[in-house]
């Protein structure tokens, strides 16, 4: 088990948002699952009362999750997805031609449920033929698999507390490793740069020690407390910062620019690594 | 005067803080001044209930004002700073040797006070020679000046409301453009392309028609709603990208890569500038 600050994600803000409607409050077995409607964002999905989507600005983070890794990858065809219930990054995954079969892999059913009521443009792509649902741990699921032939391992977990800190182990990335073919790649988010810089550093490290080539880039993300998300990105060698697939697709925020100036600048890297960032 | 939303500066979120002990509460003639302490972000200056600057993170805005414009002049001398009554901006401004004169220019002398009380390592700069204080409105003290010798002209206020605003129209622009040398800058903060994209858009035109370079960077600040700060730079020619001042200085976030990577892509700029970008 990684060693993390115990108090991370303790963010030293809290965010307020109006509740116009209370549209569903329920308990999973995992966790409190509750829907609203905000006057400016649109209907959001909130489990144990962290925003984790909204209607409006999903996409930033969804698809800064989705396409790096896909866009760095030259053929994309097999991919996982764990976490992320809600469905918004096998949406943005089945935009490739070149997808042939995305694991989808779920601790909770019940998010699944919830966003295809209430978030239908979010989990649109959950009923494609090229999904195949596996309710269950994702770190369980990687362990079984033996071949290495996935091209994007994608965790869109919740904050790294509680039932998702199986999916930020040693053990864990060594599984990812295992079922990565030689170009795929392997991302995560990692809270934030403002807020939680020693987890980002802390992860950053454990993933070197099973990958050789780890980088970090970051996106602006409204209301994830301190907003300057930082993402961990993992390959067995190929550079993920390079752009290898030429696929045309509708984004909002995600560019070919974007990937390019979303990471972390390389001067900048290493005096985070060596803990010279000071705040 | 430039038209806004006037529900702009809105924010759909409110941040909450932990105050542990107020230590000053007051009413100048503008505005309610107060100092709290944080236990995260130390004291925290709060401004009409806006959080201005805290003690351990107000590097990250004052850098990103002051240095892009700083740096993309081959030899910085004289500077105006317009608000910014904390100091921070003309702290910056003095780590340029190159720099032989510094126009502060603050409506509000009490907040200079009780940043040299409560904030003396943001203050620290205000007594130095090469700065001469004027307490006044910052557009009448630009209207007066003929001569075309300044090197930056920085506006450092608070929100794009009330007393502000005279800082915002095309006069006042007009005024800039006329102190500026040939390789003079300008530069504003113009809240969060978050949540005031269009208010960005908006100032973006209005600087258009006074200059002929025109350009966005963007910083994250945690303690600003929205978070992803969006600052107008404008020139008489030259382009804000270009880093053509060769000084060594000791930044905690801002650096050469910084500065190329903090600008908006060219392809999402004009998305913005068209009013492509759905958010």
């Amino acid at each position: 088990m990684i060693k993390f600050n115990e108090k991370a994600p303790y963010a030293p803000v809290e965010y307020l948002y109006d509740v116009e409607e209370i549209l569903y409050k329920g308990k999973s077995k995992f966790q409190e699952i509750m829907v609203i409607r905000n006057p400016h964002y649109g209907k959001m999905l909130i489990l144990d009362d962290v925003v984790q989507i909204t209607e409006r600005d999903e996409f930033f983070y969804h698809e800064m999750l989705t396409h790096v890794v896909m866009h760095a990858n030259p053929c994309p065809k097999k991919v996982i997805v764990i976490g992320g219930g809600d469905g918004g990054v096998v949406r943005e995954v089945l935009k490739y031609k070149t997808v042939e079969k995305v694991y989808f892999i779920e601790i909770d059913e019940e998010v699944i449920n919830i966003s295809k009521r209430f978030f239908p443009t979010v989990s649109s792509g959950i009923d494609d033929p090229r999904v195949e649902i596996n309710i269950m741990d994702g770190a369980d699921f990687v362990a079984k698999r033996k071949t290495p032939d996935i091209d994007a391992v994608i965790i869109d977990s919740t904050d790294i507390i509680g039932f998702a800190r199986s999916l930020f182990t040693n053990e864990f990335f060594t599984s990812v490793k295992n079922c990565l073919s030689d170009t795929g790649m392997f991302v995560t988010h990692t809270e934030s740069l403002h807020f939680h810089k020693d987890m980002v550093i802390e992860i950053q490290e454990a993933l070197k020690k099973v990958f050789p080539v780890v980088d970090l880039y970051t996106a602006p993300i409204a209301t994830y407390p301190g907003n300057w998300w930082a993402f961990a990105v993992s390959s067995k060698g190929p550079s993920p910062r390079e752009i290898r697939s030429k696929t045309e697709m509708k984004t909002k925020y995600y560019s070919d620019e974007i990937h390019q100036q979303s990471f972390m600048p390389r001067g900048m890297y290493e005096r985070l690594m060596q803990r010279k960032l000071e705040w």
